[in-house]
């Protein structure tokens, strides 16, 4: 393995997930829920199986898809992408992500992240030499946000882009219009791009609306925005996702995505084209369901002794752990399956300052209901 | 768009591609097939979707098409890789060679390929920063080969890797036993790592077999042997590929992968589990029906002027273009839509010599006879 890679293992989430196949435990780590996508979609994947959408699509994508999309951003956002020349189709947000970053960043440039964040962008950010700067999100009143003089203090003459996940896992926060803003205004001061993790955009709570960092004036020409099918539709394995960005951004992103993958499944191409257009309902019934989901595994999980944050959006809560007697949130989802039948992820392999989040426990509520209960129920052990 | 990247353009298959799609022109260009996989390969994609496979599959794939790749390389090649830690799914070939490259190869290190050369393997190369040090594979008596002692003479104390594509795409050679043998000695007197991409692994001709890399003494502690679905199956549009190699080798390559793509398609992985434990006399005759395409097509090209050169192996067939009174393959495919309705792909784009390049010109025959009886019956328009 090369040096810029040799920090990283395997994922926590495969690890995790090989974890509770192993000992059996309820798998409230990674974040896929347990019923599937809306069945028309589902049936419109199996059409084109069936009338043989089963070749290479066109490099950017299917065209339906693209200008399905399209629509999407023009209906929920007004914002306007041209299908040809602005929207490009990939493998997942991951693939996304990644391809941005190899196209955007040369060697020795820095990367700003909100710790704690996904870890592939930290990867991404390796992959192409580059240095990521993390900017730390803290909980305050019980909702994780930053400081803006510390983003503000990270920015350096090589800065090159701001990597913006909102809705932000792992933490559930929502980026308000006025954290955008302050973010926004240093793009535009320092000649920045955004590159913008949207998959969670319609996973939203309490009335909490998402925005898109494109909608904030100046920005749709500085925005890579990308978003995917599998946390919007509940398809996470058809790896599907998409990038909206101004021409030269997008051309850019395309040249190395080509040589990723090439393309990107074609069948589901089709499928999700169909779901943006048509099950935007099943969406927001979807969103709604989650609500209900997270008060629930909030309060068995605060009833079980965690000391619990309400996240606005995503599929994730965060669990303070130190009510409980533990201090170590690695240590003890590691041996959670033992203990509790349960697995969790530690929020700490997020950070690049580790004590920052050490005490801190990830649980995914995308699940049935009986399938939290019955977590809760073995979690209440821990006490 | 980062420097290191600024040579290349959009890959030469969606240009052409996009050119038919736009003068509607018979597609010889791109290597897809116009008929589709097994009908029951197909079918069980469909069971999986309607039976819940939709989510996050396991990172190194799922578990069955790891076995059915393990059982696959034992019956055919007497190869034996675990299941477990020996064999991992990529988003198809073109991931896997991506992370290969990205996994193995330091900035400054050199990769010995050979030209003409899928051109991804290019850009993987110079994502890792890495330096692609091209053999070139010139034709012998018909057959495009190369000069041991100038494969020799590439090596220098910086090479890590030899990329070796066999069959090969773009000339259809199949390397031979003693071709192969040089690369092995060379890779084991000078430490290198073999890259090895096979997907077309079961196309060859004449009874010429495909010899993998890994049976040769010695090679297979040293070699990332990739295949995948896409052409075996006549699945281009699924992406499903996988890797083959010892522990260090695939937790290194597995390590990329996993930030490039998280994993690859789940559905399609339960099929092509399939296609490899039931499918594979389908396969044959899939390789003998595109050895009688190939000689239609090499008939009918060698009647419309070309000088035809036969391929052993994969979907393609080179020609000399100068019989013809052309001499540049780039411009000539560049004009072909309008000056006979057919497209095809200029050779010389995979050359770091194009010069070496200028006069072939290939065309794709995995399409139905009718429609490379139409192929040729325009492109005698040239003469
Ligand atoms: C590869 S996991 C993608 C993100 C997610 O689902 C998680 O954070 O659990
Ligand atoms: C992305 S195209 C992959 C290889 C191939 O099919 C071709 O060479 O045409």
């Amino acid at each position: 393995l090369v040096s810029r890679m040799r920090t990283f293992g395997t994922t926590i989430f495969a690890e995790m997930s090989a974890l509770a196949v192993q000992t059996g435990a309820i798998n409230l780590g990674q974040g896929f829920p347990d019923t599937d996508g809306p069945a028309a979609m589902l049936d419109r994947a199996v059409q084109a199986i069936g009338a043989g959408a089963n070749q290479y699509p066109p490099g950017p994508g299917v065209l339906e898809l693209r200008q399905a999309v399209s629509e999407h951003r023009a209906a929920h956002y007004g914002l306007a992408y041209d299908p040809v020349g602005e929207i490009m189709v990939t493998v997942g947000a991951t693939e996304a992500v990644a391809a941005s970053v190899l196209a955007l960043c040369e060697p020795g440039d820095e990367v700003i992240a909100f710790e704690p964040y996904y870890d592939s962008y930290a990867a991404s950010i390796a992959l192409a030499q580059a240095r990521l700067v993390a900017v730390t999100l803290r909980p305050v009143d019980g909702r994780f946000t930053f400081d803006p003089d510390e983003l503000r203090a990270a920015v350096t003459p090589r800065t090159r882009a701001i990597l913006v996940n909102s809705p932000h896992n792992p933490t559930g926060t929502v980026f308000t219009r006025a954290e955008l803003t302050v973010i926004a205004e240093l793009c535009q001061e320092h000649g920045l791009i955004a590159i913008t993790d949207e998959v969670y955009e319609h996973l939203t709570f309490d009335g909490v609306g998402h925005v898109p960092m494109a909608t904030l004036p100046g920005m749709r020409e500085r925005t890579v925005m990308i978003s995917s099918a599998g946390k919007t539709f509940s398809v996470t394995g058809w790896k599907t996702g998409w990038v909206c960005a101004p021409p030269a951004l997008v051309t850019a992103v395309q040249t190395v995505k080509q040589f990723l993958t090439f393309t990107a499944g074609a069948p589901w191409q089709l499928a999700v084209a169909y779901g943006l257009r048509h099950e935007m309902e099943w969406v927001a019934a979807l969103g709604a369901g989650l609500q209900d989901k997270r008060d629930r595994l909030m309060e068995g999980l605060s009833a079980a002794g965690f000391s619990v944050l309400r996240p606005a959006g995503t599929y994730f809560v965060q669990t303070d752990i130190r009510p409980l007697g533990f201090s170590d949130g690695l240590e003890l989802a590691r041996r959670l399956p033992e203990l509790a039948g349960v697995v969790a992820i530690p929020t700490q392999v997020f950070y690049d300052h580790p004590e920052r989040g050490r005490h801190f426990v990830r649980f995914a509520f995308c699940k049935k209901d009986e399938v939290i209960d019955e977590a809760v129920t073995r979690l209440k052990r821990l006490s």
